[in-house]
């Protein structure tokens, strides 16, 4: 499919707990597979899905952005409310298409991103709330906020993110800009913020799990720094599960 | 089991999807069962645990009260964080006890309740959220909430609910005296506050049935009003379901 004949650009929200991550694979249910099901049935096959971020198995969005390219024109013209109603009717109840806009031939949700927004979501209290148990990570020990933040700061900025990828990281450029870190908090609900042009893999869920180990106390502040100074995979902290994190938005020009 | 060695009230929190409501039945999971399972790995037989509310398949709670009665006293001493530890521990994770207080032995949770406050969650928006699909009643309309208001302001007071009462409602007397009802809103979620002395079976979701039906415009305001005086239980709204609804507290003396 070299020119697309119609290219729509879907802003989608999910529960990931079902799913075995964003990308589509031989086996497991996939969120861009639920999606291609659900355009096949509406407009046939010749149909392409791009999703800006491939979130990891038990991920969730509140707003991914993704690229639907139709290979030929629909039978009859469809207007994007109409796409929207179709896609949701055919898709299950935990995805769903929040948006869909028509957009020029060229677009392309994951090269033309300028950055990604990803909330991890931390419950620190002594009995986790059910309300919350896909959503959360839950950290029985109380959380020093503030040693958190410290040991955040020193990561914003343009740096090497090796400290902070995955064992098995995919062979990308380690560089990211990390445009702003946040930690929240309401009561014992706990976010960290992250904002940056890109991200390696699990490079949320391990600088989190870095984070609250200084939030529990067992390292200092100045540790996050050390760590993304020494460039070493295998010295972080442990890698925050999965059902924390949430990708918030992906960002794009204009 | 007359004179009780030891009585706790407990505070639960739960999610009521995978349950077939509170009260222990022949078949299927139920709150009490599963609560009633922790406490006896925990002290033995000779238990009992009567809960404030009886509430249905699906519906949920953020702060069930219930009193749990030991027969006998436990062979050691169990101070009431260890029961809250230990009961946690026992539990499924979508149910969670919040809070744990040594009581006189005469506390009964359903009997000395002065009162509850429910919460009714509606969504009206063209696409429900995937993570308040297990929360929220999603309602494709828009709601006018002005008039689901007004509709709502002639149930305050001492009435005879009998409009709103299951059809196939307990044989317990049908007057309960509403405290507050309220319509509160943020973006497309609309919350139906309720809180009473007492309530009739799915009173919550026939109310909220019918509040919604003047919401959608099917209704004037004023065909609450008359259904209440009415006193006929075929001719209100359809009821809510139940997945909407959560048992926000239970009142007591004091």
């Amino acid at each position: 499919m070299t020119a697309p004949a119609v290219v729509y650009r879907l802003e989608i929200a999910y529960e990931g707990t079902a799913y075995r991550g964003w990308q589509i694979q031989r086996e497991g249910p996939t969120i861009q597979g639920a999606l291609l099901n659900a355009a096949r049935r509406l407009v046939g096959e010749g149909v392409r899905i791009i999703g800006a971020s491939r979130t990891d198995a038990g991920v969730h969005a509140l707003r991914q952005t993704a690229s639907l390219s139709l290979a030929a024109l629909p039978r009859r013209s469809l207007s994007t409310a109409e796409v929207q109603r179709a896609l949701n009717a055919r898709l299950p109840t935990d995805i769903r298409v929040v948006q869909v806009r028509e957009v020029a031939g060229e677009f392309d949700a994951r090269r033309h991103a300028l950055g990604k927004r990803y909330a991890y979501l931390l419950e620190a209290a002594a009995s986790p709330s059910p309300f919350l148990r896909r959503f959360a990570w839950h950290v029985a020990a109380p959380l020093d906020l503030e040693a958190m933040r410290e040991s955040l700061v020193p990561l914003r900025g343009h740096h090497d993110f090796t400290a902070f990828r995955a064992a098995a990281g995919r062979a990308q450029p380690p560089f990211c800009r990390v445009r702003g870190v946040h930690v929240v908090a309401r009561r014992e609900r706990v976010a960290v913020l992250i904002s940056a042009d890109r991200f390696l893999h699990h490079m949320v869920r391990n600088i989190v799990g870095s984070a609250v180990e200084v939030g529990r106390g067992a390292r200092k502040p100045v540790w996050l720094q050390e760590l993304l100074r020494g460039r070493d995979r295998t010295r972080a902290g442990p890698t925050a599960p999965a059902h924390g994190l949430t990708l918030v938005r992906v960002v794009y020009p204009r």
